[in-house]
């Protein structure tokens, strides 16, 4: 896990969304670090309306972040 | 759902709350992946206050990050 | 609904607010299009504090971006 | 309720604290616009340390706006 | 409480986070103004895994806002 | 505790995220002085999926502070 981030530069939004889906369930990985717990959690917010809005939320604070740092990819 | 999201730069600030919406929603997608339990899901955040309430705040996360992209559309 | 919100550029702080009230509702209008239900959620969320205090929530960070968008007013 | 927020401009932080408070509160009374429900709600949110927190996430926010409009009152 | 809060800031980050806890509580003081409530409520979220986690998520805000207003305390 | 935070300036994105991590537990930490009482709370959030969302929340906000701290990390 050592340098898994090397970067928050993207070449494209999509790319910056995925990279922000990342961070967002690092800190799951980081907290929980045993795989089998988190395989078992998995449906309970998987298969849960309010769940899926919850790690919404955490990837749209992390997409803000990776936005910002590659200057909203903004056209020349 | 390779580059679903070229660019964050909208016309209007419509438009660009619209992305915002997709943009709320493409986490759902991309951790629930399979449409029939998407389905199932639908009810329990559309028929319920807290769920849409909750939806409502990615957006605004999402419609932040879109607006600074845009340079909140400002009039010249 | 076509260009429902054609600037984010608003005269005062207040109709600012105002603005961020209706950027929190528009959400809910567009996850939830069926106005009847809607009618019948209101009583879930406006009898409930958490629920009030949570719409305060997402209209506090759409005030976030509509003040960043009108330079928070300053007074020259 | 006409002009009620005539500036984000506070002479001290703490004043500054107080409208970020003041901000967080208005949504409330502009969503449940009867003063009695209003007040038979107190209880629910003032006595409850999980709804307090919520208060304390929302003004968090409007301090944020708040602090930047004034450009975080740096001494000179 | 008249001058509470007379600078957003500090020395070092470490004081700046201290700060930015005490932002967090200061709502909880003014929305709940009686003490013994509020001693009353304490075991409430100190001994609640979520309400702690709700807790630091508000002094994240308030520590974002008093980073900023201190320049992230930039080496020179 | 005192100097516990010397700098957000840290080497690498990487570094960043873990740094982000220690300041969304830090709150826990001073809210909560009692670290046996944490003890016991940790598997009510390791073993529960929206805990650990809430988490990751945290820390995404203090992820954003770390970034813009670090200009993002930017290649030159």
């Amino acid at each position: 896990m050592d340098n898994w981030l090397p970067t928050l530069q993207t070449e494209t939004p999509s790319e910056g969304y995925d990279l922000a889906v990342k961070l967002a369930r690092m800190t799951i990985k980081k907290t929980q670090t045993d795989a089998a717990i988190r395989d078992r959690l998995r449906p309970d917010y998987a298969e849960n309306a309010d769940s899926l809005i919850a790690v919404s939320a955490v990837v749209a604070t992390h997409f803000a972040t990776i936005s910002a740092a590659n200057g909203y990819w903004a056209r020349p």
